[in-house]
């Protein structure tokens, strides 16, 4: 039995990942990182995401157990880390001053000693360096470097898949598509979150959000895209 | 001006390191683990290891902050991973039940984001492949892997020393002598923690410990090579 662990976020690009391991692996877990993220409200509508999915396809009878580890020590990290207590602020490069550096990796070991202890072979996530240039920690080099050192490091053989990896936006609302038709682009749409501004008021074609930020613009352009095509 | 963050938990290989690097840059920065381990004591020793090392040679004006990082999270990860609750016991393998698989991997992620915001290039840890067999996640190759994952992951430059990587107990007694002479042997003798069970009570020549685990094993049977050359 093929078996997978994802890492979820709540957002559309790890639901998208999340469909894909479920249309391909026979059973499939979830792990999520709350870490006082600015846009938490992902966190919240994980179950409703996690609940729609149960109704596509065959699906419900491969989704297995969900876990949210809190990660909260990485605030300890950028407030320590700093030589003065600061507030939290944004800075000049957009990132967050709480921002800690190579985070992502620190949640692929986290989800690759929960995939040990659980006898889980294929990590899934969403990073993408298509649409993003900011984050060496999500590029491909990277990941492909973190699973050999997870593999040295726990005499293991993990796979780590990045469906994601080179497709943009549009591309990934065409992926939903095909994973579960309509039903999962729907869900998408609906229940999944993105803005950075945690608006889950303003209601567009391609979901809710403030429609301004740069989360909101790549998720509508890729709509745009993809539902012109 | 040299820098480095040296990986300390009041043992004796990592109190080693320290010295090592105090000998060799100019600003020591300090990295501990709060993780709910077994010889916490460990823990404890920490500050009267630091203030010992600041009487030795030039060492005061290179020992720059020290920081306990809480990753209690560890065990979440090791209770949550399993799938039902479990009292922790020690495992049939030797190690506890809690452990978690490629615990050294994150510490070297967690220090390397603490490294970057502090502008650190040079990350010391005691790891060693001569004495222990059990864990993958102090090999040699590991931590080779382990550069090029946080290098490409942070799109830095670090640079991780292994000190004691291929060097025995005596050795490392032999190493402590030359870097901080007999006021270096008798601090580590003092006033690092090594015994498993965490016995501060019973006095040997090589320091304390209960003299039967295995921890106290290597320190002892090191210790008589290292006098007796």
């Amino acid at each position: 039995m093929s078996n997978a662990l994802v890492l979820f976020s709540g957002g559309q690009d790890s639901t998208t990942c999340l469909a894909w391991a479920l249309a391909r692996f026979d059973h499939v877990e979830t792990i999520g990182f709350d870490y006082g993220q600015r846009h938490r409200i992902e966190l919240d509508v994980r179950p409703a995401v996690l609940a729609g999915l149960r109704k596509i396809a065959d699906w419900d009878s491969r989704l297995g157990e969900d876990r949210v580890i809190d990660l909260a020590v990485l605030g300890q990290i950028s407030q320590t880390a700093l030589t003065q207590n600061v507030a939290i602020a944004m800075q000049d490069n957009g990132l967050p001053n709480t921002f800690v550096p190579g985070r992502n990796l620190i949640f692929m070991n986290f989800a690759a000693a929960v995939a040990y202890r659980r006898g889980i072979k294929n990590i899934v996530t969403g990073v993408c360096e298509t649409d993003f240039s900011g984050y060496p920690d999500c590029r491909d080099d990277t990941m492909k470097a973190v699973q050999l050192a997870l593999n040295l490091g726990m005499e293991a053989r993990f796979v780590i898949h990045t469906p994601l990896m080179w497709i943009d936006k549009a591309q990934t609302w065409e992926l939903s598509q095909e994973l579960g038709g309509g039903a999962l682009v729907d869900l998408i749409r609906e229940d999944t979150h993105t803005c950075y501004n945690g608006d889950r008021t303003h209601r567009h074609d391609w979901g809710y959000g403030c429609g301004a930020c740069p989360a909101c613009e790549l998720r509508a352009q890729g709509y745009a895209r993809f539902t012109a095509a």
